[in-house]
């Protein structure tokens, strides 16, 4: 096995620990220097790959590595940008290769979710068939925690354990005031296909909070919602809703269409949370406040879940891993051992097997009403928040780095993308 | 001084740091017991006086009274309802009179703003006239920082520590973003009239984040609004803007009116963020992600700034001392002794000065331009979000107290409200 240089890119929405996989795909090379040479970052994940505007993280020191995997968002830059399909255009995976020969790469880490996973399979299927062999190793990323063949994937953990904290906190403010004040409180949560991040505000019906969740899963039925929220006020005093974006009406149409479209051909969602409350306040008059977390949640490092932070980081290390043992196609998973105490172990999936399937909520871990989680749906997001990770802080802010991303320089025509 | 019982209550919207107020309450009169009999605490605040629906406090536990350091919300329930003028009114200041004879109360500590201060310096003038002297201490509760006469007000330093921190993350994020996707990120914080809550976003200037900030003393100008927000995406690539939920037009229309009022009058808001993000998009065509914040900012306990928990908690504990030392019609404050390192001392200040009184940003605090804060405006904020207070956490979420809240047997006949 000679000496070959590796190139790491970011793909798809950030998250508080994609930088925590940065830095166990980095740390971990850093530790083979006899078998990988130069860790080079796409800027602007696969913008950069495709027109050699590659960062050279050799230039980092360990210190600003290690602070990788505190600090939230994308170092090096990520990107909404999806490769075309073969068929339309072999002309950017052409390219690519171009690039990793250019730059001796012979092993690609793509940090992703299921597009880029998609994306990384074709580079291992194509690499060979163009005549220059790399090894392609998917490292799972996403909030929707929707990636097939792994038990969760990085970013979802530390999302389920924001939005569970706020969700706590918010109602239990609303339960203080609800005497003569707010009784509604609606909080708008991601998740356009899959309600997991919805479903994390399920684990606070072990504290007595009255929570009523809006699956995207469950077609949104307007009447037994209100006789829902009416109860709940009835028995508690106030409710809180927590509503996935995603949320649909038995026609199919979304709650809160805003009518834009991001550049993977996704509808553009927000704004379902004032839908809701203005519909509770419209059927029972109750007071609301609501809120829309947003960026505000898949940001959150300063909350985010150790054991999240942990996967993200040991998935890193295990795709160098991967590609140390030859391996091509593939995309480290965690495989759950056991829940209570929570064990895992690093697995591995076939990348053509997890490319663009995407995985729902189990039919079993939302409640029979539609309203809430099973229990088998706590045992399973119970271990994912567990543990407290904060960043270091300096003068009341957190200290997350902004690395020096110095820029390779480019041996190649430039490419219109 | 015979020994006399006390009455504790929590007024308005309530903080991630009240109940350590009154937890200081609570903890210091048990220091005294030749003094102060029981803590009597009203449910939903004043209500709870006013119907003679009182609470026990001597029925918790010292541990679950120390909790409530680390507690958000209002322990005991919180009411927005302010009393009528005497004019109109003199029934439910005789009826507080009447409850607090009943139950053998000398000590009145209500904590809460502006309004309730008025409250409070009412009942200090009428309980003497009224034949029965009670000592009324007002101790300050307010995120909107807006008392008089007061350094800061507890409440504000940890929503303005999460607001910093929160705008710091989602730049991150659209910072990574920026090159194919979010390059706009509008968050709206809470603030009516004054701009305080916005200002901490301030704070981040010296990180080199893009942010333009949109205060209620500043009246709305949209082409000087754009022009800044294009001039920041050119110059970095993207833009994060923290928008006061009262900024109003030029001609004083709130941006984003609801209709709605609370019961004290003010009118309801919210959602500025979605009118400001879309007014970006339609003059530069830039993507844009929008968040509320809302309630989330002030009940986020789990981000509470350690020097505002300890003024919450001082200020607490300071208001039993004052009543100790015979002090009637008053109020403890923050006084401010140096800014870096930051000390600080208890001060009084009399409730006739206090009941009112609104204070805005000092106009040498908001930049020249409008839409930023000055160095002195940095002095007077950075030491407010240092520290961190982090809850306790049990199986991934903060271990926040529920306390018994034992009901007192009533005495006196009912009493519609």
């Amino acid at each position: 096995m000679s000496k070959k240089n590796a190139l790491y890119a970011q793909s798809g929405g950030v998250t508080a620990v994609i930088n925590a996989s940065a830095c166990g795909v980095i740390e971990t090379a850093r530790k083979h220097k006899d078998k990988i040479g130069t860790v080079f970052a796409g800027r602007n994940g696969i913008i950069g790959a495709l027109s050699e505007d590659l960062i050279d993280t050799s230039k980092e020191s360990d210190a600003d590595i290690a602070a990788l995997r505190a600090t939230p968002s994308g170092a090096f830059g990520s990107a909404r940008y999806k490769l075309k399909g073969l068929e339309d255009n072999d002309r950017e995976y052409e390219r690519l290769i171009a690039v990793f020969k250019a730059h001796d790469i012979g092993y690609f880490f793509y940090n992703g979710g299921g597009d880029s996973a998609d994306t990384c399979y074709k580079v291992s299927q194509l690499s060979q068939t163009l005549g220059y062999p790399v090894q392609a190793i998917h490292v799972p990323k996403t909030i929707d925690n929707d990636l097939p063949l792994t038990d969760c994937c990085p970013g979802f953990g530390s999302v389920a354990k924001y939005i569970a904290i706020s969700t706590l906190e918010a109602s239990l403010d609303v339960r203080s005031m609800a005497k003569t004040s707010t009784q509604i409180f609606v909080l708008e949560v991601m998740g356009r296909h899959a309600g997991w991040i919805a479903a994390a505000a399920g684990l606070l019906a072990e504290q007595d909070i009255p929570v009523v969740i809006l699956f995207p899963e469950i077609p949104f039925d307007q009447d037994k919602f209100l006789a829902k929220v009416g109860a709940n006020v009835k028995k508690f005093g106030y409710c809180t809703v927590v509503v996935s974006e995603g949320v649909r009406l038995p026609d199919g149409k979304f709650l809160a269409e805003q009518g834009t479209k991001d550049a993977f051909g996704h509808v553009h969602l927000g704004g379902a949370a004032p839908v809701i409350a203005n519909l509770i306040n419209a059927a029972h008059g109750f007071k609301f406040h609501w809120a829309v977390a947003n960026y505000l949640q898949r940001a959150a490092r300063h909350l985010a879940s150790k054991t999240d932070v942990r996967h993200a980081y040991d998935l890193g290390r295990a795709a160098v891993q991967l590609a140390l043992k030859g391996r091509n196609s593939v995309m480290p998973t965690i495989e759950r051992v056991s829940d209570a105490p929570y064990k895992y172990k690093i697995g591995v999936a076939d990348l053509k097997d997890v490319a663009n399937v995407e995985k729902f909520m189990p039919k079993n871990f939302i409640s029979r009403d539609g309203f809430g989680i099973t229990e088998a749906c706590r045992r399973y997001l119970t271990p994912l928040i567990q543990g407290e990770d904060y960043p270091p802080y300096v003068n009341g802010l957190p200290q997350y780095v902004t690395l020096k991303n110095a820029s390779v320089k480019k041996k190649l025509p430039p490419f219109a993308i």
